[in-house]
């Protein structure tokens, strides 16, 4: 099956990061595919990327990327494609800057804006099964089956003394 | 037509950020409902609110809050629906509490979170679209003359030093 | 002796933190008990430890949790008890996140919050007996032996260059 | 009746944000006193105040400050009884300083910490009427209906749009 | 003569910060343009604009932006001339948000970022003087002619308490 | 009698917050002098001041600033007298740019560095005449006269609902 | 001879960065003692050490904290002395809550801070010279001879490339 | 070939930020030279620094430092060249110390500032090329081949999984 969701990141070295969502969307059964697409380094090729996106099936864009993170916003200026940013943790200042970056779009386009590191990389998996979901109801039953488990797994385990 | 995004909030006081999204559901023609559901005031509500939500047709539901807001992550942790999140700007911290308790969330239970006040409200409303776009093309087709036109705003005014 | 003092964390994690308190209220001989409640994965579980609290003999809950963290906050929404809030240090933000979303709570419904961290940790254990104190003198008399203690320990060792 | 509350502010500024406090207390039927005692122009006094209030029958202290604000703090290291921590809005760093400088405490002495200026405020009366309310349950009683008072004014008037 | 400095902005409202700029590049004698080009409004006129400008003689490029500010950085991305950044101050968070998206830029491409608001924008008009002055003399004695009456001022002026 | 301290300040618009300075200083009756000294604009001028102070009779110097305050630790560096630093609150940060400007000086140059704005431009005065205190001890009585005084303002003003 | 300055410091973790002050009022020749005081376990022995030091021939106080650091304040409201303040680095948020329950002091009782950490530890003992040189020539003396010693180290190093 | 660009610090510990800087100026094949300038233990050296190096032969200054950060500026208030800055992760608070110390310059003396750390040590030196291009061509062109690399090495290196 092609890819539904495209995860995208500024470098490298944020597939520490990134490589959860991908772990996640393989759990939930969600076609995908990644790439490096550096804003800076490679502006023509994001926008090419963001431009074409729908038209090759994608149908959510996940994009991670730290420090001054322009990828997730810039990608939202050239899609129509709902754009998840994951805001990657920086060596210098924890991801504030990543993440004030992010979510602190203008007025006109959005970016939905998850957690700094690994809990917004696997967020953000589970929030393209959620918006997959409304056309794709195999994909919303996955993240309800998902999440039955997660919660099964707290009461099976309440105590906190037990590894 | 039934609505198909819900709007909720804190408390009426933040009615002054979400009237932006509200406006602008309007001019997208997208059907939404407002509703005050407080996570603190109201808690019984709230999960009842979020647990129907799905059955009732609503496909979105945007959630605004501020301070310590636990609104769109409590939401969240009761429906599959994509949950989009506004911190409205408090009136102490400028926004950082609101921010930071709604787009933290833990692994497991996403919340698509936006831009702190008018333009986050703002931006819930286009992501809306761009979510509500992939099962019907009428709202993704309204987003993208959205988008056409404040594009064209900017074009044919690029003169700064004129009103 | 049933538990007079529920402590409840968001995740396994959190014990590393929370083992404080209970390590204080064993030094202090308070009855308590220790359960994982996640308000995001298992909400209705939090619904129900928090309406049937005070019915089962608790006086006090003391929550600890990371993050976005809404376990104490929400816990608060369902209990006229007294609701103890630990902010675990979270990853990415050193606590700060952890520490607004716990403080920052809107008129009408508190939480006594505590330092992030182990300090808190230990702090909440201590406060409980503080609270217990009114209507428990015995609990009231081990929280001062205990303060006599530790200042003594100051008083005796007042040589910095001495381990 | 005799004062059960003793509510102490670092300068008569203070009084805008803890008159908020006092008017909860009114409301709840709570006996209480205040009076301006400063740590740093009065540090007597304070400890004074601290060392005879469980004697004079007060059994929680609110302790509201503001800046490098160690009225709370000191106050705590003074008296056995609950310390509540209000932290008073700065005029220069919108009270974070205030806020730092009563939650993080250190192991041993512990400040229950609520939320910077009214919020914090109206809260620290609601936690003292909870913790009251373990020995005098018609404290608890008064928290119980103003709790389902504030509940039922949200239910009745879920519309934002209408004042 | 034609514009040597290139002045871009985020959005019309932008022009009470930037016209600061444009006021000192007047009274340096240097000349410029100035316009609206919105990183995410206008992606593709953005790009244009960069590629462009060193063909049509531009030296030096200003660019403002607010709050997620991906303006600076983006241009620079498409040009080799020098891209000098403004943070805007933002409604909601000071324009720390601005800062942080500016000059946190990653290894690989740089801006040169001045600071928040006004002084800022002031100031990257002088750098600009400062940096055209290597090759056009008279902008560098025209930045030194500047800053020798700035000095005088000050010199003749000593007095805090003599408007 | 020749001034003993020496108060500077960035620039005419620092007069608001410095003046404090002035009058605590007049109130004490310590001779002191009043002048603008720019770091950036008047660089050679801040260290002849720096230079001569002492040798002019100068035993304190107090230096105010906001932004990227430099006037203070450069100051420092061309004298062996103490320095007091006053961080004026900036227009876009609240001061903390000041504060650490000021405060975070390397190992080898100090500054004692009091708080943002009115207060500690007032402290700056009081600290002076404790330092003073030491060879001049009619400094060291105004200083615990003052101090008694304010002591019995609050003492003979306790109640914080009377103006 | 008797000790000029008091270095006192909450609990003996904080001797790893009070050593610093330590081992340079040694270099400088400077008498002193040190000591642990803690303001929350021992704030009967704080108010005495700040009583009596005066009369013991203390002239200078430095006191070192961290976290809620409410020592350096509270010695400032029992003595007349100069108390310079030292946050220490807190294991949770880097000090920045150290930094600010030491310097933003209210009007009328100020503490002279340092930086953060060891830089601060170091400069305090400096500062205690600058200030005990205006009675006492040889520490003043004494701090001329490590400035000028630092600068030759400086100038007679200028290359970084070699150790 | 006499040293265009000149690298200063504030430390010997600087070093293994700056010499990213150095590292990629020798890549590109700018002529510079390194030195420790302190300007808090080396002022009369910064001074005589910054004035002489325009007639030296220096066209851009990169001067890096932390904490309270005044090389840049001062250096920035001595000369008419471009200074350029860059924030040295400070052991505290992670270069927010240096980097507003470094970038909120007042109005009238600009410092163009880079990232925290070795991403803006990297960018000073691509800075300068693009600076010093307008009237050198070669290193303008070393610049465009720079960057021309980094991009095809990311078009050819797409795939985040593959080291």
């Amino acid at each position: 099956m092609t890819a539904l969701v495209g995860v995208i990141m500024g470098s490298k070295s944020d597939w520490s990061t990134l490589s959860h969502t991908a772990d996640m969307l393989e759990q939930l059964g969600i076609p995908y595919e990644v790439k490096v697409v550096s804003a800076h380094r490679t502006p023509d090729l994001l926008f090419q990327y963001a431009e074409e996106a729908a038209d090759r099936g994608i149908e959510v864009i996940i994009a991670g990327a730290g420090g001054a993170a322009h990828l997730p916003g810039m990608c939202a200026a050239k899609t129509h494609l709902p754009v998840l940013g994951v805001p990657v943790q920086s060596s210098m200042l924890s991801g504030v800057d990543s993440l004030l970056s992010i979510v602190q779009m203008p007025a006109g386009v959005p970016v939905a804006t998850l957690a700094i590191g690994k809990a917004g990389a696997v967020n953000a998996a589970l929030l393209s099964a959620s918006i997959l979901g409304g056309k794709h109801p195999q994909f919303g039953k996955a993240l309800q089956d998902f999440r039955s488990q997660q919660t099964d797994n707290v009461l099976n385990n309440p105590d906190p003394r037990q590894a």
